[in-house]
């Protein structure tokens, strides 16, 4: 795409011009908190014992040249995404099937599972849900007709601890400060100009979702009357905590909603559950402080990796929150909704749970339209099992040529790496004939992203490339669960896009270039293509 | 004061409410901005040679405490100093007689004088003057009489460069912020309160004195016709960096003025004057850019101390500003006018200058009530001269005795340490009985501030000791200079009080408490008294 059409994208600079860019990239994102704590291999604890120490978050020089029509599409399907993803979560049933399908393999996804049943046995005393989705996609052309539209390619939708929303906002704005500066040489294209600059609200957006839960959960329960709050669970130590602060500071100034930060680990410590109130409202206790708050909303920004739940104590500290009255974001099934396995069931060719999920929400309409666009952003996904589809997958997976289109990818949350094109037969082969272990892999369609140049900054370092940029588009969500007779029905009391990130990684190791993985936040210049 | 009156302040932590203040601290000031890039002694260049590492600004954990009657004292005589100094610099007659006799003792005054004469000579071509002024007081208590109200004290009075008014507003925020979030443990005086910690606009103000001034000064008058900016002339390298952008964003992005940052020793290289223009305007060439700016105003947050003149072409740099129509904030004179000996002249006991200055502005009309408020914030200051002033002088710093309550300090701009109390006696015999040399010093009346504790977060160290606070009201002032037979008097365009800043830095070298000179910004807690 960009580098075929617009070849002189980004524009060279000369070391006056990069100069002028990079200082005020680097004073910009300080001044505005786009910054992110250094890791330790930038800058080590012994210099920096009390962590006060701040760095430009990893950022592109230069918005990243996207197709509007992609842009619009994807921003235009989050509600229709947001109401499928609230559909499955509320479909305990057929949630189970699969659970219990991929259980054998993945016993982190089992252990979640098991949290629900016990909350179900005790019964759910909040039947609200709040979603903060961030849904992410590639562009993708199709290799063998050069003249087609792009198109965007889901890559996955994320249903617990969607990052970089606290950022996303700001690098669209310093993109748009750098333009106001003129720190954008200009060009004969003039591709860099306000109007393709499009307004991001992820900041505004998100924590309006939260503070609508908060909201929605309504007074407090418990007695003596205690101030209500939402709780952030985080990872500690959390490098990324501007991001979060970010959304904080937008309850704390603009809704004047007290926030607090609970490190996962500290959950047992810090919080109770007020067992004398039949709906068990969660107590939060500062240690800071004498008072206590009753906690509206838990907002996962941690528990969703395996490595997080080391022990027993981990998965109580769960448990202890799922069956509280604090409306969970996301609820344990919520959570189980974004595993990769219910991805590839719905991007299974000839799958129609697409329209079954869409027509439990009674919000939409014309079902059929929005099942057809978010299917059209479906990559082809097999299972590799005994199914007609994992029969076809098997035969593409083995086979040297037709693999090339393909990428295998494991099943289980936060397990191992993908494995790429005509490395997959020789991989599953390494696996034996052990149907289990095929089990634990996805075969998915290649998304073939258009290639695109930009030039990364990151812990002081400047490196230009070629890049490959995903698109997330964020959304959110509050519904109520159903109940009795209309138990797989939900209510959807707000929903709506709420802004979007653009993260550009290196496309690959280069001399010189951007190093895969050089990963870094950017923003959209939309495209007309 | 508090030391006494309220002992018990700051509240003393436990270690979890120390955690989450200071957590908090570090996090919100990154978040806002309120930050400086490291000095090469806590991060060496090696770490992060690209300088895009920030830390907290040096700060204090807790707002001091501070006398209500001191701080609305301290406001609401700056529009009465802002015109003071207006005045002075308006009478270049008697800048010339004190310039003319400190011009021996003091090299760097006599150059400044001298780039004033070769532009009069040539002709003034901008008869506007922009002052960002900061009159910077200590609390004072008659330690003869401990009853007495505390009073104000003037330390200084800064006509160029006062820095640290795009952090000090933060710095109140940051405050109100850990009190809104419990960051304060409560106390039973509850002396931290809303309602005393004042808001703070110097951020807003003193942009809106830069954007008065780029509207006085009108449309472009070179050809082709430019777009308008705003000049910062700065040093460079530069840590307190945020402080200025805090100024510099603000202009952009609510008054939608450009500005640009010139290192003080490029202004030949990147500036010109249009001498094809009678007025000679300012001409900015961004070196990244082909197009340039007429420059409206230029903004010095360098150019004030010696050493930054190390040879003719910076005296040229300075001279060639001057020239020009810009308007300068500050000009020439009215850099002059900021200097010590102005001061200690003014606050020479029996001198009539005050009401004489301050009649010369139009906008005062109770010149006597307004002079005898700011006569009132002075600490006696005595030349040590042949006048009856200064033979008194001699005989109080000579004194083994009553030199305790004063102390001597250099009259030479940035040059050398001051000598406090009984040290004086022995410094001045060592001076010997050379004239010159005893002239190139004034003694000032010790202001006695109160004891007070405070815990300074610094470079990621805290230290918890005895402090001293010092009091900083920014001022700005726009005038016309007076011509012709009106040549002594200033037309006041603009006049308003511009925010404040409380600067904390520790009382002596303590084993384990806040070293002398562990300096940092401090916010106002107010209490009755």
């Amino acid at each position: 795409m960009a580098a075929t059409i617009y070849p002189d994208y980004p524009p060279a600079l000369t070391s006056d011009q990069s100069g002028y860019l990079l200082s005020n990239l680097k004073d910009w994102s300080i001044l505005n908190g786009l910054a992110v704590r250094p890791s330790p291999a930038f800058v080590s604890r012994e210099i920096d014992p009390s962590g006060s120490l701040a760095v430009t978050a990893p950022l592109t020089l230069f918005p990243s040249l996207f197709p509007r029509v992609c842009f619009d599409e994807a921003r235009a399907i989050q509600t229709g995404y947001n109401e499928l993803y609230a559909a499955i979560a509320g479909d305990e049933t057929w949630l189970k099937e699969i659970v219990e399908e991929i259980a054998q393999v993945d016993e982190f996804i089992a252990k979640l599972w098991q949290v629900h049943l016990a909350v179900k046995r005790e019964g759910y005393t909040q039947d609200l849900s709040l979603g903060l989705f961030r849904s992410d996609y590639m562009v993708h052309r199709d290799p063998l007709n050069s003249a087609a539209e792009p198109q965007i390619r889901q890559v996955e939708f994320n249903t617990i601890a969607s990052s970089f929303g606290g950022l996303a906002a700001k690098v669209s704005a310093l993109h748009r400060h750098l333009l106001q500066i003129q720190a954008f040489p200009p060009t004969q294209l003039d591709l860099i100009t306000a109007n393709n600059l499009p307004d991001n609200l992820s900041v505004q957006s998100l924590s309006r979702g939260l503070a609508t839960a908060h909201k929605a959960y309504g007074n407090c329960v418990s007695e003596p009357n205690r101030p209500l709050c939402i709780l952030f669970i985080v990872q500690s130590p959390e490098n990324n905590i501007f991001d979060q602060h970010a959304l904080s500071n937008e309850l704390w100034t603009n809704h004047g909603i007290p926030t607090f930060r609970v490190a996962y680990g500290n959950i047992l410590r810090h919080t109770s559950v007020a067992h004398s109130f039949p709906t068990r409202p969660l107590i939060y206790s500062p240690p800071n402080l004498p008072s206590s708050y009753e906690v509206t909303t838990c907002y996962f920004r941690a528990g969703y990796s395996p490595a997080e739940y080391p022990d027993d104590t981990a998965w109580s500290a769960r448990l202890h929150l799922e069956r509280s009255a604090a409306i969970k974001c996301p609820s344990i099934l919520t959570h189980l909704a974004g595993s990769k396995k219910i991805q590839q069931i719905l991007a299974t060719p000839s799958s129609t749970y697409l329209e079954r999920f869409l027509a439990r929400s009674r919000a939409i309409s014309d079902t059929t339209a929005v099942a057809s666009r978010i299917r059209a952003t479906f990559a082809a996904m097999y299972p590799l099992d005994s199914s007609p589809a994992g029969r076809h997958a098997a035969s593409l997976a083995t086979s040297p040529h037709e693999s090339a289109a393909y990428v295998l990818k494991p099943q289980r949350e936060g397990g191992g790496n993908n494995i790429y094109g005509t490395k997959i037969p020789a991989f599953l082969k390494s696996l034996g004939d052990d149907e289990l272990k095929w089990k634990g892999y996805v075969l998915m369609e290649l998304i073939e992203p258009p290639s695109l140049r930009n030039t990364i900054f990151r812990n002081g370092e400047v490196k230009s490339g070629e890049v490959i940029g995903e698109l997330g588009v964020y959304g959110v969500c509050l519904w109520r669960n159903g109940k009795d007779k209309h138990k797989d029905k939900v209510e959807i009391l707000e929903n709506f896009e709420a802004g979007h990130l653009l993260r550009t990684k290196g496309r690959e190791s280069e001399e010189g270039g951007v190093a895969a993985g050089f990963g870094s936040v950017d923003s959209v210049c939309l495209i007309e293509i």
